[in-house]
């Protein structure tokens, strides 16, 4: 096998004893033990993912990676594909849902064409094309081994980018019309789900859409057979482009012991791809809401994570995780900024 | 009866037209139909609040309103009296919880003590003293009616003096030791539920402590026994003066049209007094999140509410609600931001 990312890449364990040091702060603070709940939890997992007992999480980034599916051909979305194309010069011009919401937290923003059908020409959009869409998986291989490769590693590349500009989380988000399709399929090859319990209505399927969806998904794993164990193949044969570098993204965040804060489905498989590449990578997630689509309880199981919101959201491109973001700070904030009872002269019992 | 804020204050109903217009603006954004879920009907109740389609939030206002409680005596609380004037101070001086978090929000923030046990001198404290501290409504009632209905009348001169300094939203937050005993009475009081299933540990009773604040609650509503008709009545005899003057701030902001984001346990039963003072109120209403105290489950269903969080927290002080202020925010700047498919010409299938 040719030398590949995993080759490169290092990440690393919790940090137990910053972990370790959060806790007993927060033990200190001014409030009934406990009372923060799942909030000093969140202050703890962010201490052992960055190995700061006091993390800083902002500015948060977000990262928007778009691609389209030749799988769109079937009818499983209830958008035509040149929405993709119009959704990425929405984004651009700062109209779609996960900018506003970015501003909002003031996040840095980055849309990045990994494979739109045609050539977004739109300010701010980065190209970093790896194909004009990947092939439709009820008929071909979404893509080849090296284009699996490359999707990873733009991925990778985006994040470590982003962060070197200055980004303390990272928001992974994606538009590309179809691609709840190929997410179902991934999800179903690398845990052996049955298809009618995972595929769900993405942006809006009638009765009729959802069945054919099914039947797309069924019958591209009976096309490709893809081995669960190597999760570039399940890539490479039913998944997409955008997704190969969503979970490159979480990866190169993992790597700099950034927080990823995950969105709804497609990220929360992209996640459980980047986890089956470098296992590691699972103590660097965390999950920011639950979705609608019924295939993502199935991923925040797998992955074992439990999701701070559920709003019935079913948007993608990073909403979820952006409209999450600011428990994640709150988090943060409380350990940095909170009296402890010996600092404010409180009594402690 | 003599004239009370009832008979100057108006709290208009629903503004149905804005709520329309608002409901119609929000199917053209570039989103799948309903794919920002519980965010659109927020964004819908904001206009039937404030009567703006496009309406606004930032900056919210947090007051939080300190008293203590003779009932403290009995043992009904994890923490002496005293910590209600150390945790004044803490708050005058930033480093309480939800001082931490409502500067995160960029809220205008107001401390106003309504009757500490002792006189509380710290600067940015607004001294609106009704009594020091409530009676032991073990044996006596906690006010009288007079001081009940200058405690409701200094939280609607609070909301309005908050609301002028610019606040679009309003939290109202409380310190004082004890106070979950008389919420716990009001509630049962009001709705004739039995103190076994909503009284619960506070701030971190053993079990022992719990049944005797089970007994305090059943005790004090046997001795008083106060007319679910008369909430008046019911905050004299059983109540608190910072729970009054809560309930009085949630009026003041209706009468504005000012959205109300509640908290936890103690803000429901406030926010319940003040819809059983003027029913209108309940509109203006939005919850915040699920505490864990279990009466407030309770006060929930009986206002028919659905909180946008459930984070296990039971700090009380408007935590809860500054928490959730992001999503209320989200919800105000995805009307009045996000691009419609028309004017980003995008497909609309």
């Amino acid at each position: 096998m040719a030398k590949d990312f995993r080759q490169q890449l290092k990440i690393e364990p919790r940090d137990e004893a910053a972990a370790e040091q959060a806790r007993q702060h927060i033990d200190q603070l001014t409030k009934p033990l406990g009372s923060l709940g799942r909030l000093e939890a969140l202050a703890v997992e962010l201490a052992a993912i960055t190995g700061q007992a006091f993390p800083e999480v902002a500015p948060p980034g977000v990262i928007v990676f778009a691609a389209d599916h030749g799988v769109a051909a079937e009818g499983v979305s209830a958008y035509p594909q040149e929405v993709t194309v119009q959704m990425v010069a929405n984004m651009a011009n700062g109209g779609a849902g996960i900018n506003v919401f970015s501003r909002q937290i003031g996040a840095i923003q980055q849309i990045v064409d990994v494979g739109v059908a045609r050539e977004v020409d739109a300010p701010g959009v980065k190209n970093r094309r790896i194909r004009a869409g990947s092939g439709n998986l009820l008929r071909e291989p979404a893509m080849t081994r090296e284009e699996a490769v490359r999707a990873v590693e733009t991925g990778i590349e985006s994040a470590v980018e982003i962060i070197e500009k200055g980004a303390k989380l990272l928001i992974v988000g994606e538009v590309g019309i179809g691609n709840t399709t190929p997410s179902s399929a991934v999800l179903a090859a690398l845990t052996g789900a049955d298809p009618d319990e995972i595929v769900g209505r993405g942006s809006g399927l009638t009765d009729e859409g959802l069945r054919q969806k099914k039947e797309v998904v069924r019958k591209a794993l009976a096309l490709h057979r893809p081995d669960p164990n190597q999760p570039l193949d399940v890539l490479a044969s039913v998944g997409g482009l955008e997704i190969g570098a969503m979970a490159g993204a979480m990866l190169g965040a993992a790597s700099r012991r950034i927080p990823v804060l995950l969105d709804g489905f497609i990220a929360g498989v992209a996640a459980l791809l980047a986890v089956r590449l470098m296992p590691n990578a699972s103590h660097y997630l965390i999950a920011g809401h639950r979705s609608q689509e019924p295939g993502h309880l199935h991923v925040l199981k797998v992955l074992g994570k439990e999701p701070l919101l559920d709003l019935r959201l079913r948007l993608g491109e990073g909403t979820g995780a952006a409209l999450a973001y600011p428990l994640v700070e709150a988090a943060a904030r409380m350990v940095r900024e909170m009296a402890t009872f010996a600092s404010a002269g409180v009594s402690n019992k």
